[in-house]
């Protein structure tokens, strides 16, 4: 039995998240959904690739995850599974999304979904891929259906640049990953780039021309109340916050900024 | 095995959709339950009108919506239930919310909720018959009870006057549907009523006494940053967007407005 | 088959609900799972105290609620769970968020989970014990783990000071629990302490320094548009609401405010 993960930037309020589900019950009535978050920001593939790499692993093997931040729908992007050595399936557009996935897992088989046999509608809608292709995908692979009756054998996917996380001696460098909801700032810098380091160490941010002092901390109430701090966060990387403030609008952050922290 | 779906204007904050999962649990347990969405604007019959109609197709046959769109609820307004022969369910306040599923589908039984037997409460709250009547009807009507054992057969129920949408030479016309997440302005007007339209023509848009030019496209990617298109959407209406832009917006719409498509 | 419920500050935009659903489900995948809300306030126990405390009756018995908000992760308070003797199981920090089930029910057992044999690290993270304590102590419980067998016996849990409810002659007391999404103002004041006083009555609130003048009503409908108005919500407690308007903003409150209404 295996569950059925959703990620995708259409919203909570959208009855297309529902309606995924819908397609998936018709297919595969006995799959458990589960929706990681469907609030990545409209297009922002590169949050949901950080948010995707950083979740999977806490699914049970056999996972099958169904991605759609599609900017690209309608246009000649790939629609493409995969499954790893691993043992989790993604589902989703080629454009990058599955970037950390790939780097980090050893992959069985890619295939390009091309057998409509499989499709929600022989001719799918040139704008809901979502519906008509990925859901049900996810649904046949969680039925168990082999991956090479899906389309073709592919030997790559599409990868987004990013900016790597790395250590030098008195500095670590990476990239804004994405924002909570409390605004803290969720980097791709592992915590133990930093370990060593003293706790309650100042420590200075550079960051899209700006360059903020921040204490090195275990957790938000270490700090008055205001300060700037850096700390390991439950993923293990580190997180730029603001005690009972929001560190991203007092940064002025986007998303996908260079970070370089020096101590 | 059946499914119930819910469609509500509480919110995702709200406790009560989490509550009236606990209510359908207690009644049967083994019933699986779907949010279609609770994000309906508040008191907006019309949107959750054209939600339901567009969503409800995509699920199984034997699905039972519990839709609580509910202005007038301690009013004198009805609780119905029906049943259409293609097998669909539905429950809901007896204030319009289910025009277009009527206009499409053939009934078998409509029923006015009377036998507080399937009630949560013998006395139901004044505020709150999503809970107290309709989730408890939903989940006994899962279980299979008969619809003849839950109320008194009635032969009609509300339905909203709207824009119907119909074609003349060199225009369509119809109403504002609702508004996704990204300010794109649905239409009841279907795809196909330009079809051989010439893709990438240019088209005016009259409403609300504007008038705009926009381009006939296939999806949003065809057009320049910032640029009105139309497009035929996943649901097979035409939607009216702005390529990275916000529609709703710059068009300052409620919702339920007239439009006229001329080419 | 048991239930675990979720009542978080996450916010639904946060892939940490479906995270700690992936290893609810590694530890027990027959168990389901429901939404009350992630979307409190953050960090606002007294919400969460209120919300819960309204919520819960409407479950099965044997449900787990799984309830963080947390704000002093990290630091020195415990992480408790424990049965009722109407056999519901609570789990969370020990930071008050407990105090009114706690004052509503007899309790068979509390614990300070200690045992890591139950968590889902051995080393849990400083910042995610929603994820690494919580979740999975709640999917053990629901499979069927003794409380006994998940830490320490404690007698005692941290109570939260809150404005109980009274009534005098000509008055009733208490505070604003809540907000809902429509700005209702919801009280932890009993609807029943008002029976006997004519529908239609004037009443006059008194909260923040400020005095207004509302109407005794059965439903929002009763009264004109745009008027204050105090209704026995479907919660069977005092609501402050104003017909199709905002009674949170018009009064300017924040929560946990001590209200008087006399009459």
């Amino acid at each position: 039995m295996r569950l059925v993960v959703l990620l995708t930037d259409w919203g909570t309020k959208s009855y297309y998240q529902g309606v995924v589900k819908g397609v998936i019950k018709r297919i595969a009535p006995e799959v458990e959904i589960i929706d990681l978050t469907h609030e990545v920001e409209p297009f922002n593939v590169r949050e949901a690739m950080h948010v995707l790499h950083r979740a999977y692993r806490d699914f049970p093997k056999g996972t099958v995850f169904c991605c759609v931040v599609d900017y690209g729908v309608g246009t000649e992007r790939k629609a493409i599974a995969f499954e790893t050595e691993s043992h989790y399936f993604f589902v989703g557009p080629d454009n990058g999304l599955f970037t950390l996935v790939v780097e980090e897992e050893a992959i069985r088989q890619i295939v390009e979904l091309k057998n409509s046999k499989y499709f929600y509608r022989q001719v799918p809608s040139s704008t809901f891929h979502g519906r008509d292709i990925f859901a049900p995908v996810s649904a046949h692979i969680a039925r168990g259906v082999n991956l090479g009756e899906l389309g073709e054998r592919i030997d790559t996917l599409a990868l987004l640049p990013y900016e790597r996380a790395r250590k030098e001696e008195n500095a670590v460098f990476g990239e804004v990953a994405y924002f909570d909801r409390f605004g803290n700032v969720e980097t791709n810098i592992p915590g133990f780039f930093l370990e060593g380091l003293k706790l309650y160490s100042e420590v200075t941010i550079y960051i899209e021309g700006k360059r903020i002092k921040a204490i090195y901390s275990r957790t938000y109430g270490d700090v008055p109340q205001r300060t700037f701090l850096i700390h390991t966060d439950s993923s293990g990387f580190l997180e730029i916050a603001v005690n009972q403030g929001n560190a991203r609008e007092q940064l002025s952050l986007q998303g996908g900024e260079k970070i370089c922290i020096s101590f």
